[in-house]
């Protein structure tokens, strides 16, 4: 028995996101498919992150064992032909057989692009939030400021979620304009359920200056999901990529080093 | 009776094309459909440039006359819900009675992407081509190079092509590096059957080292599909605008100023 670990991109549109559930095709199911096919014995992924339905993902990670002498590398370009065109394993690596990137120190780097514009664009509607109200970006940006660090972010969880803790750190946060794109780059190192779609609602309802930027360390403190924006539409979602830090956090990802507390 | 000029862009994923065909549904139907419903009356769009099958726009145009009282500028607007979300009317406005885009001097601009990387991107495989080899970039844009200017096309058009000449004009083609992108956009007064495509598939071999820009002259000359690289799969190809010179062309786009003959 060995385990491999697959980096998958997908693009969201067709899937109820990444997990198994009743009610509609997943991710998890489709690449569960597959890999049974290609390998000869049942497959059953565990992934690192359940993004939800119509979320993208360029880097996502899942793990699996099988006992089967296909190489490791060997995996991902095998299974192009056994998946759709919206799901591509772009690499596959054998790990430590007790590896799992859920329980491995990581930073998770999430992307929301909002496409501005008077009327929308097919050729990017599936992978942006269109909006034709006109945005302040620095508003948007000072809002984000607040979030960096270390917080409780339960105003910024789905009602629901069944976290432990709704504390969660923010390594960094960047709005940045790319001519009508506006994308908003969330990274930490562990986000709740719809964190990053209710962060982007947030700095949008700040950009349409429905919410003063100086307010958020108030929302934080309220631990209150109504005091936060909208959860933003799940297409213009994508998780980019997790790096994973097996021997623990550097120095500099180290808690409290980035935003001074401690 | 007026007549009204649309702006439509389109992700042509899903269509057999632009033009009206027994064998599957095009953009044209659509949007005669929309059109139909919104004005009540039954309409016909006649349009600029009859993209193929797969390939998108961004700023195609079409006119048709109509008898309603609904404002120009109001229609793009209000097919917005009559129209399946890939396609979107961008504008809408009035133009003389006898007015056809086909008719009037006018320069295209056309974009050929390639995705270049080990394996395919599942978001961005609807409008690119997916392409794994390295490419030459210099030896592509010294083989464009050749294609500037006014020259017998008939090695770089489709057979069974049906037009009266297959003299047309490039007033300029760039091969442009964006991250794992390269896009060949290609600007002219006028263009034959898959005539970029075929232009972007000869590009390719050279980048590929397979044939060496300097045979461009020869193969040109030879007015001989065969010479010419394959014709490039349609996902790659977007029409992004057609500028129109109702009044003619300006001095600086007069044939023979942009490549020195005359």
């Amino acid at each position: 028995m060995k385990r491999i670990m697959l980096t998958v991109a997908y693009d969201g549109t067709a899937y109820h996101g990444w997990q198994l559930e009743p009610t509609g095709l997943t991710v998890e199911e489709v690449l569960n498919g597959a890999l049974t096919g290609l390998l000869g014995e049942e497959i059953r992924v565990s992934g690192a992150s359940r993004t939800d339905a119509g979320v993208h993902a360029l880097g996502n990670l899942c793990v699996f064992d099988t006992a089967s002498p296909i190489p490791a590398e060997k995996i991902a370009p095998a299974l192009l032909g056994r998946l759709p065109d919206d799901i591509v394993v772009r690499a596959s690596r054998e790990v430590a057989p007790d590896f799992h990137p859920r329980r491995c120190d990581s930073v998770k780097t999430y992307e929301y692009t909002i496409y501005r514009d008077t009327l929308p664009n097919p050729l990017v509607r599936r992978q942006s939030y269109f909006f034709y109200r006109p945005l302040d970006v620095e508003a948007m940006r000072r809002a984000g400021a607040h979030l960096v660090g270390e917080h409780d972010f339960k105003s910024f969880c789905a009602a629901g979620s069944q976290a432990e803790t709704t504390v969660r750190r923010i390594l960094s946060l960047s709005v940045r304009e790319d001519g009508p794109f506006l994308k908003i780059e969330v990274r930490g190192t562990g986000f709740l359920y719809n964190m990053v779609r209710i962060i982007a609602g947030t700095l949008i309802k700040a950009g349409l200056g429905q919410l003063d930027p100086e307010e958020i360390p108030a929302i934080l403190a309220a631990k209150d999901r109504r005091l936060a924006g909208p959860t933003a539409p799940p297409e213009g979602l994508c998780l980019r990529n997790i790096e994973l830090y097996p021997e623990g956090f550097p120095p500099e990802l180290r808690k409290g080093e980035e935003d001074g507390s401690e």
